[in-house]
């Protein structure tokens, strides 16, 4: 925090009071809210609210609001669920979905909630463990003492346990989880209502969506006793009102250095840019065929269209020359400081051109590693690639393994191999056509990947072929390869297996490589500089976003934008006014029929400056009092630069307001049950 | 050239003999050719092989290679016309075009051939209409000279002329253009042949491709007489041979300042990129459905295709921070000298920073501008902003209009509205709704255009609607807009026209403010920046390409790369090698007949290491006795970033040799009467 503050302060005073930073619940700045705000929250409170909180393992957030296992999350963090629930002739994307009662709750194919119940700092033993090592050697010693430690505390295959590198390596926390994998369906909203103005407005304000679901987690076929948990309140929040908001955000870049920096703008960031641009064009295409085309590219052409919008906010942050000269402003402070100091400078002062170094080698690597290690969009390449590793590292001692492939992440992967989700081959030949066709313009026709992967095929044959051919759509195959291991994968003729084969040997050789001469390197010198900047800046300051929990604060608060004022409410007549009746501002029929019945007055969106970023879709907004105020769904269009910096004057956090909610349900749905259990009035 | 020599020699001494430059027929630099190679052209040289070039108005280069009016160009520059003559049932992309007769020659609809016979120096003239003025003043004395300069030089509608900027607005000159407006195609590969490879290995060498047709320029129903021309070299060019390149290189930006390629680099690149990867992405997908879709739409992805790979080279420079750097050095190097003179200084010490300044003003207006100034890439949507535009334009005096409107203009503009062109309805909607889509994205769904355009229908209704109802595609209703003027525009109510009428208001506005506060600012720094370029480094350099005629100087010459050497010649026999069967590297059966007929050992593709870029496709590679030796069809992937920067080591560019087209004509297509009209053997 200092660090940024140092800066922030040449710009203006007030900006020691900016609302910024995702905090770990361990050092929470409690004296900074109450300067701020004449609220300071205890150790209680911080307790109860981590508790009342959770992370739905597929990337979002989501809360408790009920004891009896009700969960509160985003309909567009449920969509995975409603989606794979989904068929042509009963469409829960379209129609919603509602279980009036406890028996009718549907089980979500592969959903996982987890809930932090414990933070345990092992900074010294990893430190320990990696002490004096480089390359190949460090990157062992890493995944080791990860995988012995990860084991150890992960006792149960109800307790998840995760290490977490915090500010670049400057701390490792042992996080561990309380986790659901029980978890059904309660309530959706049609996906015109819940993605009400759909790509064009998402990331904007004003904004009406309600964009929320209810879930339930489930422990022996029961409901689950979840206390605590957050209280619903009926007001929800006021203009200017503290509110705090706890979540996952997954990924924020503030603490990389310049050269990481430079190189997300001119390489990384438009690549994947112009690679989501162009699945996006021929899904969208592809969907134009039909009801049934656009509903099973759904899912996949809603998170191309978000993380294109999220990551092109990022690279306006970028390619902002003021904000980037910020950013190396405060770089040189840092080294200047770093460099007055003798001892300083022998111990860190080498850090940022190491790391520069390896981000040059990285570049070099960069297509050959992302086409080994990475693959197409497709959920049969995804299995057959998952099985072919698991096969692979199984048989290597666990603390040698891909981490994703320990036996403390057994019971996950288990779980998401044996899951029983829909394919939709369509879909799957678009995406690996794609993929195929990039491999061999980006690696050239003659080289031996290439070569080897599509023989005398094109990309169109090849695709086709791969996703005619394969069988592991079925979960009960799946199953079996994942128990027989290696010899079952050699065994195996599915053309997807053997296909991933050709992909293995040289994967894993170039990632070898990488870690030795890239990513092991960054690391490293990474938790030099965060070692610096304690020296430099002290300890009181949060660490990046790692999609691990996280508390910020701030207040409902509008802002002004090229000299207008965005005032903080919208409110549920508005919705009327912006309907067209085309997609995506066409309303359900269930809203039209409602119009007359809904308080038009009752506020439906709002913002607040909290400091959040993706992953922190889902999070409660709560009170002082720890009552649900909102539900967080989205972030303004200025919050994407948040990735490499939070700037108070125009970053904001967009939520569904609580009442909204509460009068959605009761003057649309008439979700009675609901409204009781969450202890509202149900007229 | 200077002024690159004097950095280029900091890094080698040889490289001062750099066979750099894209030169202006009138400024060849003949002696610097002679101390390289021992051969000086003469003026009368020069003049036959500017008199023997020539210009396709669609974006190519071409030459003259009989007497008779016959001209070589590529097959991808060809490909409008074959495409425009073919149809489901007669496809001449796919089968090819042969006609053994003069009579069987086909009229390419839209086709313009240009030929350079004069260039006039009106720099004095251009600068006295200018001097003291700026913003809009400056550009409307710039319209008026250009365009009563212009109507003066065009005398009939057999001429065209065109003042041409060089340096920045260094030098303004007059070239004046006999047109062909009768082309017709006489001979044209299979696709599969003449695009071999297809996009992966487009920009890259070893090659294997016929990339040539045969076109023939007609004058009152007769074929033109056409001399000089160049005679065809039956050996072609030789390892390390002196070889001309002439043709008309579209545009380099390498004098631009470093504010404007920064802009690029971050901006404007990427963004296009972007754009280009969505419109592939659908138009690939659509290709899928069928052979009709797949045939409707290969124009149109031939072209995003190239522009994809082309820009990616210019981004792939211009964020290589070597590169970089030495363009800031360049710039820096420039400035120091400038400012270390008072009078210097003071003239144009100022002209970065004004430009820097006029380049973040271009930002915040480029995406309106762009939006109300651009358009789909749908032939219909042209087709009705030409016809409103030209309403609009031609009330007003011949000076005050848009260039394209001028009087001087006028035969090019009843030509383009008047030719048959197919136009593919299914195409023009996914441009047009893929357009309306990202314009509401960039603008806002708020925005008083989007608004204006779209009312309550999504950009998939509207695209429809417009493509279904508008009957533009129909020459005849199109001249009858065209006479008719503003009064026709106003009483239509063809859908398309009024799309246009909603856009045209807002257009004039911002393209006037643009003018104002960004291009013309921008033109008149760039004019003080040359000025001061001269006075530094003197004259005897070559200006940025313009899509005028130039001429490059180089020799056959191979390359080193990651320490393996790219030797400068393949074979026809290669092509049997390489072929797959499946597309892009299918062979089509006349010369998988030919096979065993065809003299392996005939080289086919070939590089040198002349200075080329995009727009110079078509052109003739010549020897020292004006021979035609070759025929340029592309630059490997290095001289991508030949836009900002020549590097001698790596650039080339990739030709067809001579023997291997006369082998294929002999061989494979039985040419017979057009060996005979190039002089060449028939067996």
């Amino acid at each position: 925090m200092k660090r940024l503050l140092l800066l922030t302060l040449t710009l203006s005073a007030s900006a020691a009071l900016a609302d910024e930073g995702m905090w770990t619940f361990d050092n929470f700045p409690k004296d900074k809210v109450k300067k701020a705000y004449g609220f300071e929250p205890d150790q209680a409170w911080l307790d109860k609210v981590r508790l009342s909180s959770a992370r739905l393992a597929g990337g979002c957030s989501a809360s408790f609001v009920s004891p009896n296992g009700l969960v509160l999350t985003n309909h567009h963090c449920a969509r995975g669920c409603v989606a794979d629930l989904s068929t042509a002739k009963q469409d829960y994307m379209k129609n919603g979905f509602h279980a009036r009662t406890q028996a009718a709750e549907k089980v979500c194919p592969n959903f996982e909630i987890n809930k932090l119940v414990e933070i345990r700092d092992i900074t010294d033993k990893v430190n320990a463990a990696t002490k004096g090592l480089s390359g190949e050697k460090y990157v062992a010693a890493q995944k080791a003492i990860a995988a012995s430690e990860e084991k150890a505390c992960a006792t149960s295959p109800d307790v998840r346990c995760d290490l977490v590198s915090l500010y670049q390596g400057g701390r490792y926390h042992l996080y561990k989880y309380q986790r659901f994998q029980d978890v059904r369906l309660v309530f959706a909203p049609e996906t015109d209502i819940g993605f009400f103005g759909g790509d064009p407005d998402n990331f904007e304000f004003p904004r009406y969506a309600l964009d929320f679901a209810f879930l339930r987690v489930y422990q022996d076929g029961k409901p689950a006793k979840t206390d605590p948990y957050f209280k619903w309140s009926q007001t929800g929040a006021k203009d200017k009102e503290l509110v705090f908001i706890s979540g996952n955000p997954g990924t924020t870049l503030r603490l990389q250095t310049i050269a990481q920096m430079a190189n997300a703008r001119d390489r990384s960031l438009p690549a994947t840019l112009q690679s989501l641009a162009e699945m996006r064009g021929a899904l969208d295409q592809y969907a134009t065929l039909g009801k049934e085309q656009d509903r099973t590219s759904q899912g996949l052409r809603f998170g191309l269209d978000n993380s294109y919008k999220a990551l092109r906010g990022r690279q306006e942050a970028l390619v902002d020359h003021d904000f980037f000269n910020k950013l190396v402003k405060q770089e040189n402070d840092l080294r200047m400081k770093v460099n007055a100091d003798p001892e300083m400078k022998k111990q860190y002062g080498a850090a940022w051109g190491e790391i520069e170094r390896a981000v040059k080698r990285g570049n070099e690597l960069a297509t050959l590693v992302g086409y080994t290690n990475g693959g197409p969009r497709s959920r049969l390449f995804g299995y057959a690639r998952t099985l072919a590793e698991a096969a692979e590292e199984t048989v290597k001692p666990d603390t040698e393994r891909l981490p994703a492939y320990t036996d403390a992440r057994r019971p996950s992967l288990e779980a998401r191999l044996s899951a029983s989700a829909p394919v939709h081959p369509a879909v799957e030949e678009i995406v690996i056509r794609i993929w195929l066709t990039n491999l061999r313009a980006e690696l050239g026709p003659d080289h031996e990947l290439t070569k080897s992967l599509l023989g005398n095929e094109s990309p169109a044959s090849l695709a086709k072929a791969l996703v005619s051919g394969t069988k592991l759509s079925q979960p009960a195959l799946r199953k079996q390869l994942l128990a027989g291991g290696q010899k079952a994968i050699d065994a195996s003729k599915d053309p997807m297996i053997r296909f991933v084969a050709k992909i293995l040997p040289l994967a894993t050789k170039v990632r070898k490589q990488y870690e030795t001469e890239v990513s092991s390197v960054v690391d490293r010198n990474e938790e030099l500089i965060a070692k610096a900047r304690f020296a430099v800046y002290g300890t009181s300051t949060y660490p990046d976003a790692t999609f691990s929990p996280r508390l910020s604060y701030g207040s409902v608060k509008g802002w002004v934008e090229d000299g207008k004022t965005i005032t903080p409410f919208t409110n549920l007549a508005g919705t009327y006014d912006r309907a067209t009746g085309k997609e995506p501002f066409a309303l359900p029929p269930s809203w039209i029929k409602a119009k007359s019945k809904i308080k038009g007055e009752v506020p439906f969106n709002f913002v607040t400056n909290n400091d959040i970023i993706g992953g922190n879709s889902g999070s409660p907004m709560i009170n002082q009092n720890a009552e649900l105020v909102g539900l967080v769904f989205d972030g303004n269009i200025h919050s994407l630069g948040g990735a490499y910096g939070f700037d108070e004057k125009l970053n904001r956090s967009v939520g569904v307001h609580s009442a909204g909610m509460a009068e959605a349900l009761r003057s649309v749905y008439g979700a009675t049950e609901l409204l009781q259990e969450l202890g509202l009035p149900t007229k």
